[in-house]
This record gives C-alpha cells, sequence and structure tokens, in this order.
C-alpha cells in the first residue's frame, strides 16, 4: 500500500477504502492464518486452549498515550506488552490478542505503518498473535491522533492463583528492576520541560518472565504490573484487599539517579510512576530465593530485588526511610500524569 | 456513588478516584461474580467453553457514534449489541465481553452512569456478562466525550461454520427485516437536517435469532449483520469472496417509507444506510423455507423476508429495479456517514 498521504474520514466508513486499509496494511503486518480468514471474528479450536491450563483469562486495555512515540517505544508496543503483561501476572500464558484503532481523520499513514510494525514485532516477541480487530476514523478534533484498545485471551495452567487478596503476614515484596522509567521517559518526551535525562521506557512483555517464576513457585500469593499509579497503587491494591500491611525499605527501591533527580526537580514522587514492564510480586518467604534467582536468569528480571515484607496490619503502605523515620504511602487520591499509558 | 457533577482527568488516573469510579459506579452497575474478584482480568473455567461448542469466538469493535443518545438506544446498547451481533453471525453463542472505555474529561456522571445502564440492560437481553474492562480519561479536546470499545468471547458449536466465502449459486439471500433504520435515526438526532421522521435505531441482540436459524439449518453458507456500509457492502464482501453474482429484487427490498423519503431528499441509498439489529443470510434454497419460518416465531425476525438469489458470476452485486432495469451495486467507494457507530 502506497504510504504517502494521510487517513481520512473514507478509510473508517465501511466501505473500499476502509476494507482495502484493512485488508492490505493491517492484514499484511499483522500476518497470521487466523486473520487471513477475513471474518469479523477469529475463530480458535478449544483443543489449543485446553492444551495450555484449565482457565481462560480474559483483559483489555485501551491505550491514549502522548506523544505517540517516545523513546524506547511507541503507543502500538504499549498496547500489546500491555495487554500481554495483563494476562501474565494473572498466571496466564496469553495467546490471542483482538486490536481497536481509533483514528483522527489526517494522521499520517506513514506514522500508523510504523505504529502498526512495531505491534507486530512487540507480538511476536511476547509470542502472541492479533487475530480480530476494527478500525475507526473520527473527523479532525474528534480524537488526538491515535487511541489503540487491545483485549487478550490467554490460558492459566491449573493451580495458578495469584490473587490482590492473597498476602500474608511474613511474605516478601519482589520487583524485577528499575521503578518509574517509562512515566519519566513520556514526560521527557513531551518536550516542554526541556530536560535532557536519557531515559527509555521500560516497555516489554513479561511473560516469559512469570512462566520462570511460576516454575519455580506455583504459589505465587499477589502478582501485577505496576503501570497506571505505579508501585504505590499496586501495593495499596493488595494491603487492601489482603489485610496486611507492607513495609518497604526506601534504600532497596530501584530507582535510577537521573529519574530519582527528574521527580526531585519536579516535585513527583517515584512511587507513583507509571512502569510498563515492571511487575510487583508477593511470595512466600521461603520460596524468595528461588523466584528471585529464576527472575534474574530472565533478562526482563535481570535486575529483580527484594524491596519489603508483609506485616500483620490493617491494609496499609509504609515506607521506611534511610534516615529511620516512617511515611503512609496512600493510594494516589487525584491525577498525577494524565495520558502516562 | 453520587452523581452530580463531570469526569475529571483524576478519574483516570489509576489512583483512589479511579478506583471509585471503577468499583462503585461501573462495577455496582455491571455486577458479576466474575467481576467482583476485582483482578484485572476475568478467570473463566474452560469447562464453560467446552460445554456450547468446539471453537473460541473472539472478536471487537470500537464505537465512536455522535451524538452518544439517540432515538431507541445510546452508544452504550451499541457497544453491547454490536459485539454480541459480531460473535453470533459467527456461528457463536456469546458468552463474555469486556469493556474499555475513553471519557473526555467534562463528560456529566449522569451521562455515563445512565449509558452505563443501558450496557447492563442490554448485557443482560444477550444474556452475555460484562467481566472485565479498562477506564481511560482524556483532557478536554483530546476525545468527543466518550468512546466505547467492547471485545466478545463466545463458543461455536461444532459444525457451524458460516464464512463470507462459502456462497453458492441458487442460495438464496436472506434479511431479518427493515433496512436503514439505524443510520437515519443517528442522522435524525444530529439534529441539523430539521427533519421530522419518526425513526428509532433498530439496535438489538441477534443471538437469539441466529442460534433459531442455526437450529433448522446448520449449513447457514454466509451470515453476516449489516452495520457500517450496510446491506450492500456485506453482499459484495460475500460476492468477492466466493466468486458468486448477487442478483436483488428492489421490490423485495424492506425499507420503511420514511427512510425512503429521508434517503431521497438527502441524495442517500438506503442499501449502505447502517444497521445495528439486522443480519444478512445466504441459505441454501431448499432450506430457506424452514430458515424463514425460524425466523418469524423470534421477534428479532419477525420482519424477515427474501430479497434474492446467488447466481453464477464473478462477484457482483446486481440490483434489478422495479421497472425491469439492472444496475451494479459496488462497495461504496468513500464515506457515506462517518461516526454512526
Amino acid at each position: 500500500m502506497n504510504l504517502t498521504g494521510s487517513i481520512t474520514l473514507a478509510h473508517g466508513s465501511g466501505g473500499r477504502a476502509m476494507h482495502q486499509l484493512v485488508d492490505d496494511l493491517i492484514r499484511q503486518t499483522f500476518t497470521n492464518p487466523l486473520l487471513a480468514e477475513g471474518e469479523d471474528q477469529a475463530r480458535i479450536p478449544l483443543t489449543e486452549l485446553t492444551a495450555n491450563g484449565d482457565r481462560l483469562a480474559f483483559t483489555t486495555d485501551s491505550y491514549v498515550v502522548t506523544p505517540l512515540e517516545f523513546p524506547g517505544g511507541n503507543i502500538g508496543t504499549l498496547a500489546i506488552n500491555g495487554t500481554v503483561n495483563d494476562l501474565a501476572v494473572g498466571g496466564a500464558k496469553p495467546l490471542y490478542l483482538s486490536c481497536g484503532f481509533i483514528i483522527e481523520e489526517g494522521l499520517a499513514l506513514e506514522t500508523f505503518a510504523r505504529i502498526l510494525q512495531a505491534m507486530k514485532l512487540a507480538a511476536d516477541e511476547a509470542g502472541v498473535q492479533i487475530v480480530t480487530g476494527d478500525t475507526k476514523v473520527v473527523q479532525r478534533g474528534g480524537a488526538d491522533k491515535l487511541f489503540i484498545n487491545t483485549a487478550g485471551v490467554g490460558v492459566i495452567p491449573a493451580g495458578f492463583s495469584p490473587s490482590a487478596g492473597s498476602a500474608q503476614a511474613g511474605d516478601v515484596i519482589i520487583v524485577n528492576g528499575w521503578l518509574g522509567d517509562h512515566g519519566v521517559a513520556i514526560l521527557n518526551a513531551r518536550g516542554d520541560l526541556a530536560l535532557d535525562a536519557d531515559i527509555e521506557t521500560d516497555c516489554a512483555p513479561l511473560n516469559r518472565l512469570t512462566e520462570a517464576m511460576f516454575a519455580v513457585c506455583p504459589d505465587i500469593h499477589c502478582l501485577r504490573d505496576a503501570t497506571r499509579g505505579g508501585l504505590a497503587t499496586v501495593l495499596n491494591e493488595f494491603a487492601e484487599r489482603s489485610g496486611v500491611d507492607f513495609v518497604l525499605k526506601e534504600e532497596y527501591l530501584p530507582i535510577r539517579t537521573p529519574v530519582r533527580g527528574m521527580c526531585e526537580i519536579l516535585g513527583l514522587d517515584p512511587l507513583y510512576l507509571a512502569n510498563e514492564g515492571k511487575l510487583v510480586a508477593v511470595v512466600p518467604a521461603d520460596a524468595a530465593p528461588a523466584v528471585l534467582d529464576a527472575m534474574k536468569h530472565i533478562p526482563e528480571g535481570r535486575d529483580a530485588c527484594i524491596i519489603g515484607e508483609a506485616v500483620e496490619g490493617d491494609g496499609h503502605v509504609i515506607l521506611q526511610t534511610a534516615f529511620g523515620g516512617e511515611r503512609i504511602v496512600d493510594m494516589l487520591p487525584g491525577e498525577q500524569l494524565p495520558r502516562i499509558c
């Protein structure tokens, strides 16, 4: 397909122009047998699901990040990895994604094609297929360039049931590496700060990592990716639902110096910054060494570390500072950074 | 939840305000056991799938209709029925939906609650559950009030395989009633026409209807809902993929007088108008009487009728006019009515 020019309302009309966009660009890029059938739905033999476990996992996220492209990724990589990760942290093997585009009239076809290409690469890396989709176009000013929704299905092996409500006193909290990179990368890419931090998004698929973790510890108590709202939000959800407190050691928190510096300049708290390739695991203390070791053998877990523990309590997250002080880390009351994902 | 006021950026932040919106309004409205688990994904026993057939059906659509509310429905009813229908016309029993909201800052909470309520009613009517979701908020001007994405999963009973490429010469074309109502209802609701046509959207779930049709004819050749692009677009897809021609009899086409009148005034062709509760079936001629009879026993099929037949050919749709003339009905080259669904 000729990629000069831009998206017009005709590309969303249901007629010939839309069929060309869908067939010649989208299907061509995402190419796989299920898409090739050309139906309005993908049809997947149930035997392919039952071979992988006993429960279907089903999730969705919309992506509205601005700008569309930023150091280390774009809205397309986010849309694939975000949904892959939502499945993975539930214990599932991610298998199939749907993809819904809402495009603002005027988006350059070249930009759209580049984002599609990034989605294909991300899907291949994560081992998932984009098998069904939808394209809508709205008039100029009706949306901001491009929004993407992905929904995903996967299968959860028997016995894996991580849940926000399963943390127990004595459990250990593990993260797989540097916190806040995505948030800072996006802020920086917006360009109105004129800061020179060389930070890329951490956007990455986490399913290889979670597979390795479950292999050594099928009984992971809580597992979640720390996206919007950051580490603090995830731990507050776990604490509230489990009825325990979490105690974090400030000096254990893996935060890069430029991220910490940018947060200080801007008055942001890195605990609330969004990540797109970071998970938070709460595991039984006796399993923690094996989980950490398994994580360090996977690229996405290389920098894994323990950041704290669960204690008897009533649902709070407490940060012990390097100077011996303590403060409650509450859930973010309002809004920190809009359109971060 | 207090419904005065409107959506703010904080409702999309991942923090406390978003959790309140999601827990107190969205989960409360859609209430069901899978949502109640409070995880970022729904977990569905595979036995619930294998009990219903041998293939998973998976589909998605985004809805960007304007205005949000119109005679006979709103964007929420559309988002449920549209995805239910995409599953149903593939032969599937629709089971579970995901739901992704992209909300413009400033949307009245009352409006959002009304749309959620309509979604719940539509889901109940269709017998599906909304089991997972996502909420994003963009700043004023970043989107137009509200966009909704739904993805759906269902299960296809063994042996059902309608496909756009399966039409054969001799087959009969059936629709389940009046064409173009949705398109005209939306046009009218936009209010800039000052026409007084009293037309409601035909938005309805079609899964009861398709179930009755498959019960008497498991070998339905082609089946599709005639949404964006209308009857003409669906039949062109069938004709191209099957390598047959379709001959439509103009006097058989069920089009209400006010719809026909509005099309004449505006220079629109009712064959391209969007429907949200209409399907097009291509069935073996000998099965047609039983299929028609089964359809007429279901409310959504009461006005079902034969509109033409498939003949040997090379992929064209031909309209025989009441006066004995013939014209080719091509796929819409460009754009007729943006944001109709």
